[in-house]
């Protein structure tokens, strides 16, 4: 039996979701986010964050969302910049650039912006034969893993505001982020620190679902009219309301995202124990390790999981994701294939 | 306890459809509606049409699916028309100017589109200094609840095809359209037809859920890469996959449309009886009764439906919308009030 | 010789505005319209219209200038009202929908907007599912040659403001509006009134160029980013300057549209002399005459001008329009040959 | 007095244009570019490339041409690839973004592309998860006053029909290509291998136009339509139509740019023997040389050019532009100058 670590929504939903979906499917809700669920869904998040002043929609999706997030706060002229690796940068087929902004993607080693590329991109684009920088867009965890640190983050805040930038987190994987090992970051930090950022639910045990939560006033106005022209407004919206009440009552998505850390970890130290290296240094539940191809393809009978760029000719890097649905003998069975693999 | 007739997505899904959720839950699948459910379900819908030349693509809500037809079919200068009632006219935030396309609405008399209005917007738009009509977009069941006939529907073909537009049939009703007393359509007939029509999910039984049937080679094109650009491919697309496997096995999303209409029949039957109006003609599981306004603010205080339009100072027409769900003692407890009230 | 009234932008430009342009020819000026004759133009400009406060951009054509401040002025869910007839909704093949807001177009019957279509357009759209009304697009004179008095754009100016609506006033023709012996607006009242307007210079004797004048700080910022992202910002935009320059010294602006109202003002009075009536009662620079078919086709032996509508099998509404360049042997060998027609 | 290296678009238009617009002032021609000097103007240039098979459209500017072009050719989810210094993908604004598109900007070291960098951008792009590449845009002369030779060209070209792409030339400066002592190729060569390109006006001579030249059946259809909404069609077209018959009669254009490189020959040699070097290697009528600053600021005093990029703290690349309309004395006045301040 194949097992696969090729990506976080392999699974459905953790259990308890589909029970609260269940015991609520014959209720007959108000549609389009205006029920109750809903309601009380925001709630708890407006307690998590400490911050009664935002706007919370929540959306079926990550790139939905990233697109919404963005096309209300740009006008037609300004442009996001982000990481080259951002996810709306590579990810999203255009769907950025389809609404009609430019992505300002710049080079980065770790996945993770600095001011100093964001001041980068600000040198480059001087007047008005040009986009205007006025968003910076980062995720946390990134796309290769990597985490922002507490300072790390109010420095990116602190020089956006100065210079009138919008700053948009995306929490596709803030779940692994706030439970990670190396995590110095609270929800009220990043509500905080951010004019708008999202709470992912899909790659953290919801069925689908991301809490997209605003502060800045003028990206909150009218903003449903924005989610419902996108094809965004789920005419169920209380199926998102019940996820995420179910999510935030109890600690339910610490809880899972704590799980998939503590897979990624014993992964990780199984790698290392083998002496394999990890082209970036990741303490979420996505790891990226070197393999030697022939150790790569032996694997591969056994397990899923994505290549993620060529090192050389006998080496490449591989992508190896765990989740609240990880199971321990999955990662057993992985890490004796791979200690068998790499004694001989 | 008051009881909703306001629309047909109060509830969750049919508890057969979330039993086949339950059981495929710790499946891994492969994400992006790759995975072997989905492939099932299309297998499903081809047979239902008895087409193999077409695609399929499963999406998770009806203003996306119209959207995404819409864009993938037309370029820049190019126009849909519609009835003005047209779901895409007036209900979807713009959605399809959004994308950069005018919506052509035609005034009918009963949410019907016939060869005339299309033959008067080709008329009118004649050269480059107008937008070229490229597409006819319909609805069947209409969104006043009125359904083609067979010959209906060949005629508008015909029609198109003589004249090089595409046909699109928005059928996020179909199921009460098909399943009415007074149809006389087959989904084989539509995919014969239309170069493309979806058949919808949300309002009869599914969590979500609108399947695409694209018959037009250059429609079919690269579709995924618009469906993601929109933010439209669901990460965990096995979800659409397993619902749609539910409804095309043992008839089950015939079944439950059939209960929507008989329960609008039983309305229809009640209302009549008490000597109400329609104020458009519908067989379908949408009612549009004429009520007086006494009448109506009486039922409002124990049954949700919608206001429609103010006939006169006295009257309005009310929308009542019948499901899967809807329960014969909301449906006996709605006439008995009715007829307390009409008695007085 | 056959002699047009097809339209006002059969000619090049008034010898004036050609002499002026040959006099600066080797000049080396500053590109985008950064150049000292832009700036003298724009001075001069605001004297005109006795205000200060406001931006002027000098744009090549008409439908830019509608898509820019209309994509200037609104969000992506905003909507603009106009007559069905507006130039927006008919006539630019799209534009505003290209860039992706929906045109209201409300009918009228003499192409000009009152408050109560105004309101009924408001009155239609309530809420998220349907697109927001944002702006009122007018024009003056209207696409049909019929004005508006200064007591009916003080109503729609004041109704505009109350219910936080833009709006913009489409000036194309607006000289010959401003000359009319009808008109009792000035270039002063329209900037006070309006939000944003332009002044035409392309159908008023300029080769071509349309002065936009924008008095809401909203819609004033960052204007020529989008400029330049439409393709708008002309390299060589002295050219624009050089030719408002000429047109508002010594009256030429206004001396050319009072021409042209000169010679539709004897086309009038022959043709209602000889009996024929008019479609739409016009005192501008287009006239709509309704013509036996028989008289209109002998007068197109030797006569341009467009077909309008079709008023019945035997007759035809037909557009005649003057300009600064039409000849006084033009009209009166029009008006001889429509008497010997007519006579017969 | 200062003189001007800034652009190629400080004056007007070479006296026999302005001589030919001002011979046909008072025609009466037909609208929006259906006049016969644009079909005369469209003769000429089909004989210049020795095609009769292809569609020719004179537009106004040069980003509305790139604009249109990529506009005409590619679906939503498709890119365009460049180099990074391509002008659409810095200096418009996001123009092609703002239509939907992905830039894909690759780096180069001379502004060329060659078919090792679209190969890249192709590599890397694979999936619906990532835009589509499409077409290939290059400008000849580039950014930086590179040129393509034939052999570069056709192999460029070759690669682009083998991978299905479309291969679109911006030549705004394509007069000066053409002409410069290193070119080896034709008018006739560009057609035969590109899918359409442009031929500027903008920048050589004319007040303002360029003609593009498509040859892809594809791209051809219904082009008028999107001239239209993106408000390019000019309503006294004729004016593109008589400057480019006059550029095409007699060999004005080809006279014109050899002028231009001729200035800016003398200005090479001039900087060469003075012992300074060049930031790229150009034989067109654009010149990168290095200066130290302190000559700079000297020079600035009596002469405009641009900065280009510091290249140490003691030395900027500065941009000097040749054209049509470049003076002897100017160049002999800058050459002096420069002189005197390098033998200090």
């Amino acid at each position: 039996m194949i097992y696969s670590f090729n990506n976080d929504y392999s699974e459905g939903a953790h259990p308890r979701i589909l029970q609260a979906l269940m015991e609520a499917n014959l209720q007959q809700n108000i549609g389009y986010s205006m029920d109750t669920h809903s309601d009380h869904a925001k709630e708890l998040i407006k307690q998590e964050i400490q911050r009664d002043d935002v706007d919370i929609h929540m959306i079926v999706g990550g790139t939905q969302t990233n697109t919404l997030g963005i096309k209300a706060a740009l006008r037609p002229h300004q442009a996001v910049i982000c990481a080259e690796t951002g996810h709306i940068n590579v990810h999203e087929t255009g769907a950025i650039e389809a609404v009609g902004h430019k992505v300002l993607g710049q080079p980065t080693t770790d996945g993770k912006l600095t001011t100093a590329h964001i001041q980068a991109a600000l040198d480059w684009h001087t007047d008005e034969h040009m986009v205007q920088p006025k968003m910076v867009y980062i995720s946390n965890s990134t796309e290769v893993g990597t985490q922002y640190t507490k300072a790390e983050l109010e420095a990116i805040s602190a020089f956006c505001r100065q210079h009138n930038l919008y700053l948009f987190l995306d929490g596709a994987r803030l779940g692994s982020a706030l439970t990670s090992r190396t995590n110095d970051l609270t929800l009220a930090d990043i509500a905080r620190l951010t004019d708008l950022f999202y709470i992912g639910g899909t790659k953290n045990g919801a069925l689908f679902g991301e809490a997209l939560i605003i502060s800045h006033p003028a990206i909150k106005e009218d903003f449903r009219f924005l989610i419902k022209q996108h094809g965004a407004m789920l005419a169920k919206g209380f199926l998102l309301g019940i996820q995420f009440e179910e999510l935030f009552q109890n600690n339910l998505f610490f809880d899972m995202a704590e799980h998939a850390n503590e897979m990624a970890d014993q992964l990780r130290k199984g790698l290392t124990d083998c002496g394999y290296e990890f082209h970036w240094d990741s303490r979420t539940n996505q790891l990226f390790p070197v393999l030697p191809n022939a150790v790569m393809e032996e694997l591969e009978k056994d397990f899923l999981f994505s290549r993620q760029l060529t090192i050389d000719e006998n080496h490449t890097c591989i992508r190896l994701v765990t989740s609240w649905a990880t199971r321990q003998d999955g990662v057993d069975a992985f890490l004796a294939a791979l200690k068998k693999l790499s004694a001989n």
